[in-house]
């Protein structure tokens, strides 16, 4: 299967994971159960599932149905991320995914519960599904989530992004702030793909970690980058909102020359931490690549 | 050792082992972990910690260590809805157990990730200590709390609540949202006490449940009475705010009398639950009484 035809075929098969693991909108309470799917449902690239796939798919045993659900977890986890990240009280933002944001769609109460809720479910799915052969393999899938959604990752990142309004950051902290705000989740999808079905090996693993690292900081930074030159229809959701906001990013720090380089750096990093790995890889390869270059 | 005793003891320990678990406050992001420390610790009759412990200390062979880390993620899903709850697009409360709530002491959005944070905290806390002799025990303790925390529990209750404000419900639709709101949580609590190290037999778990649901109930009917009935002070949060946000309770829909007599009637369910038990459910049998007679 070509690259294209694979994001396809793996887009498809996490939305119809993710309409499954959903409760159904027939549920009580109804308009909480809406806004879930409405959050999660019919966007977004799925970066993080097919990071999910692409390791454990060639790099383990694990079957796609184990994988299906190891990635509607992280795909669980970062809508929830973005809900609440949207809130009037973070970065108050109207749109999302080309759509309007759960609080606006709904209320903020429902886009707060629903948040709160998917964030559960995100650990609900992986306690309930076999997603590794062995119930300690299970456990660890668990715990790496749980070290990338909180206070040492993405939660708190977003804690260190909205107190960097207004400052001005050394690089340092900027690359403290976005390892986590992005990073930890998109590093959390290569290492819960890479630990599922039957795991890997400890050398692979630590060549995939470093991948992943790379690609968690370079998605940022193309972030950064887009958010400073795109417009709000390619983008779906608010472009230039860091320089209204006066947040620091790559961009404001190094400028837009020198943080493409940073990119370009980054994604040659990413792609010799996969050189050992050999064909089983390609996907990592392609998906660094994809990571890089994308325009939305 | 007495009731009183055994409950300072119990209390006790539950705040060390929370302190242990947070992250300390000298760690970045510092407002971040200063709140969630703030949220958690120092306050709180810690009562689904004291069921943690009165059921697996009595009723399974685990060890002091792993109730205290049960009791904990119990706690931190507790202080998270706490938060959440309080936050001005919930029920805008400014006072909890006698202090400001976290946003009015920090902010919205530190209170709003500190509650993410939390929630994430206690599955990793279930997910890295062995609060079970097995890997599969160690799972069904994380199902029950996702069971427990999500859109079909607590999530679920408070997303009732918020819709239920202005409406007269039904008998029935007043149970649905108290059961998930406040019932969710408390049941797992003696759910995960009664399967933390070897567990229990079905049949225990049967009758141990049946009190679970009795008491969860009964806990949400005591605070609709002390609402109504008790004063700011004694209560450390705010009273008689059910009736100014014209919120349906048991107090508006039965009465204080009858409202009264519905939780002496689900405390003596609760003691019936306990009788095959015998002395191992002691502890169970003053905790309920507990729960039925407090006064905050």
């Amino acid at each position: 299967m070509n690259f294209p035809d694979w994001l396809t075929y793996i887009q498809q098969r996490t939305e119809t994971a993710l309409h499954a693991v959903l409760p159904a909108a027939t549920l009580a309470p109804v308009r909480l159960h809406e806004a879930m799917r409405y959050a999660v449902l019919g966007g977004g690239k799925r970066i993080r599932a097919l990071l999910v796939h692409g390791t454990g798919g060639f790099l383990t045993h694990a079957g796609p149905e184990q994988l299906d659900h190891a990635a509607c977890a992280v795909e669980l986890t970062h809508a929830y991320s973005l809900i609440h990240d949207d809130l009037p009280c973070m970065d108050d933002d109207k749109l999302r995914r080309g759509k309007p944001t759960v609080h606006v769609e709904y209320d903020e109460a429902t886009a707060l519960l629903a948040g709160d809720a998917l964030q559960t479910l995100a650990f609900q799915v992986l306690a309930e599904h076999p997603v590794s052969a062995t119930a300690s393999g299970q456990l660890e899938t668990i715990q790496l989530l749980a070290q990338a959604a909180g206070s040492h990752g993405m939660a708190g990142g977003q804690a260190s992004d909205i107190a960097s309004a207004g400052c001005e950051l050394t690089r340092e902290e900027l690359e403290f702030m976005h390892v986590r705000k992005t990073g930890a989740l998109i590093r959390a999808a290569v290492l819960i793909g890479a630990r599922a079905g039957e795991g890997t090996n400890d050398v692979r693993r630590q060549r995939l970690d470093l991948y992943a690292k790379r690609i968690g900081l370079l998605y940022q930074v193309v972030d950064d980058i887009l958010d400073a030159t795109s417009d709000t229809a390619t983008l779906g959701k608010t472009a230039g909102k860091d320089a209204s906001h006066n947040k620091p990013t790559y961009v404001s720090l190094l400028g837009l020359p020198e943080a493409r380089r940073f990119a370009e750096d980054l994604l040659a990093e990413a792609h010799d931490a996969l050189t050992h790995l050999g064909e089983r890889a390609s996907r990592l390869h392609e998906l660094a690549d994809f990571i890089a270059h994308r325009t939305s």
